[in-house]
């Protein structure tokens, strides 16, 4: 079994008759999903994704990742929210957060870029790459997003001025609309290579198209086994109960929670490698559910450090919260613990043991103790941190948060919030059509 | 001014009448804090920290700060929770998240280690440094916190066999309790240099003093700015009102949402380099108020990034949330848009401007925007991000996290729930002494 939900740290919190009572609805809402019938339904290519994509594409994002891993030192990857955040996570997931520190020979560093609006941090990255080579993967359906657009500008041109014209066009690598937009006009005029934003697939849920499959494979990690264990996933929880198919149980779970006054869920992992996980997980819900003015607000923590954090509030604080921890059992590699004479530090107890052990006692340790004060814990547990087990948990909490959002009564799959604030910096920055907006805004933040 | 805190983005929320009748019951706090008459008083050092401290200490954390940037290329700094969050907030808040990278000559690489119990993230680490020069600063109290422990342990095992007992004992550093505990022996028996973590300032106020300025300054910043910074803070939000204080202010307002049902209060920046000082402040809360079943859960968020993740939720999601907003107006670096010919990215109309003249627009369009959303929002704004205004910052948001402590009718200064999870990981570790808890804690985990 690639991952495992446990119900250990619910049972004082609910009991079995609440996961059957929900059955019936998540029924609903599964073939609400899976016969694409209610809200929302233009944009549930996710479902079948992990076995119904391009295979010709697929492949051809495997040889431009072989590219750009022979050409540059360095691939700079633009983009903003779902274009950033899978990849990411993926990435870091299997190799660690100082993945660029420690790749092997022959791998680029890889560099997050137009995801915000920081000159400070765009700098820094430039200052990085120095006079080294480096690719480019712009992500953008549009072309137009304002964060990833500056920072592609400026990109081009560096891009343009080392290599010129046509060296740029090898480098530049556009993952955006299949037919429209300002990127996918940019990219036939300038002959970059393009691959393709699904019209069906919202970005959040795009990890496993091109839109993360491309930087993801250029850091070398086998995206094959990342479909493997999406499509693997896909197939175990496509039926079943709320006591059976793990995925269904979740999003019951969550939705029971919820109305016993949990607004806030914790994803927490044990590994500072998952923190980017978290990241992504928190865009997938938070932009899934939090609308109409409801919504479970998503969080996440990186276990031990933040019980020495944020855990004296999990323990003790506000009775509002209930934690979703993801334990990853094997690590990428161990530590074993020596010997100290004296034993000053009263650590010789644990002589020959390994930091994994000590990792899953504090794992197995704070779990009692936060169901005991009184936060109710959902466990996901997982095998390896792999690519492989990378998307199969990715397809478990897509389909979960298809399933609970629509046991909320929302449509999953918009995200209507997200434009308001466009709108006004459109207008306060002078876009034009946006002159009255302007007057508007302006007088308000001066009365 | 340093800083200013606005209300704009209150006034749909509360009215000013709410804020003065705030006033006689911060004023009562801010007696409790400054005459110590009140629970916690053992833990008020900070108080008077910024002025009121070791100066023989200071010029000799100076001097180490100076040895370690001679004698190394990498400073490895092992400590968790306060011992870890303070220092890194301010390196990242003054040099930017990627300041290994981007360092000048002179100036080691820092890594924060021993404040989790990941392997993998160990070993890279040990990777990284490869058969370069480094020292290590260990900072724990009393020497035996499992996560330091284990990583110290590790860690002066390879200081010795590289450089021989004595020549490690130069290059390890220890900042803990002045007289007693495991650390501290250990250090007098090694020859170590040491200094003190205070007795009366909890790990989570003890930035300015060694645990925090250590690290800080051999990363090359300026410390005796910061603590002007504090300093200067101190002064300023030693008395006034309500309307008058912005420390005052703020711990009132926090209140006043608090009742209204705003459970959760995001931290939100505009720069990345502000994420860990996101980080700082969530232990500072969550520890300080998160007891008794009650407090203000305090999350962070990095914007633009996050408006295209969580952005949703605070727009339209469940109205218990509110935002505070610390707006650095001046970039460490800017950049200028250039021109695009054809515009297909549309952003000609940009052209000359500096993107933190966007950032700005982001920073005053979004908040338009969450607040017509029914999300509050509190704005901390602030000239630049240097040694000096970190200092200023880490004591606004000290004191008055010690008047919403008060305010909320808490002991701001312990954190009993911090223990829970360490009982349970030691019994199960198997640590002697804990025998019968272990046999208890396994019989739950089985049944």
């Amino acid at each position: 079994m690639a991952m495992e939900l446990k119900m250990t740290g619910l049972t004082s919190f609910m009991n079995e008759d609440e996961l059957k009572y929900m059955n019936p609805l998540v029924q609903t809402c599964n073939k609400m999903l899976l016969e694409k019938s209610a809200q929302g339904n233009d944009f549930l290519g996710w479902v079948n994704l992990p076995v119904d994509y391009d295979k010709e594409e697929f492949a051809r994002i495997q040889e431009a990742a072989k590219k750009i891993q022979k050409t540059c030192d360095v691939l700079v990857v633009i983009g903003i929210g779902g274009s950033y955040l899978g990849a990411r996570a993926a990435i870091e997931f299997c190799l660690g957060q100082m993945y660029n520190s420690v790749r092997p020979e022959g791998i680029p560093e890889v560099y997050f870029l137009g995801n915000n609006i920081s000159s400070g941090a765009l700098n820094d990255i430039i200052k990085i790459i120095g006079d080294r080579d480096f690719c480019i993967n712009v992500i953008s359906k549009s072309g137009r997003t304002t964060e990833p657009a500056i920072a592609f500008r400026i990109f081009k041109d560096m891009c343009e001025k080392k290599y010129g014209k046509e060296g740029a066009k090898d480098r530049i690598f556009a993952t955006t609309d299949k037919a429209r937009g300002a990127l996918k006009e940019l990219a036939n005029a300038e002959g970059y290579e393009t691959f393709v934003v699904p019209d069906d697939v919202g970005g959040r849920f795009s990890v496993l198209s091109a839109v993360g499959l491309l930087p993801i494979a250029a850091a070398g990690i086998d995206i094959a086994e990342m479909m493997r264990g999406a499509a693997e996933a896909r197939e175990a929880f496509t039926d079943g109960t709320t006591l059976d198919n793990d995925c269904f149980r979740y999003a019951a779970i969550r939705n029971i929670l919820y109305r016993k006054g949990k607004g806030t869920e914790i994803l927490v992992n044990y590994d500072p490698a998952l923190v980017m996980f978290g990241e992504w997980y928190k865009q997938l819900f938070a932009e899934s559910e939090g609308k109409d003015l409801k919504g479970i607000f998503p969080v996440s923590a990186a276990f031990s450090t933040d019980l020495h954090s944020i855990g004296q509030f999990i323990q003790d604080g506000t009775r509002n919260l209930f934690e979703t921890v993801v334990w990853v059992k094997e690590q990428r590699s161990d530590v074993t613990i020596g010997h100290m004479d004296g034993d000053l530090d009263g650590l010789n107890y644990l002589e020959g043991k390994t930091m994994q052990f000590v990792n899953s006692k504090a794992y197995a340790g704070t779990l009692l103790a936060h169901v005991d004060g009184g936060a109710p814990n959902v466990l996901i547990e997982v095998d390896k941190a792999d690519a492989y087990h990378f998307g199969y948990l990715c397809y478990f909490f897509e389909k979960a948060c298809g399933l609970s959002g629509y046991l909320l009564g929302v449509n999953p799959f918009n995200q209507p919030g997200v434009e308001s604030y466009k709108k006004n910096m459109f207008a306060l920055l002078g876009k034009p059509g946006f002159e009255e907006e302007k007057k508007i805004l302006e007088a308000r933040m001066n009365g």
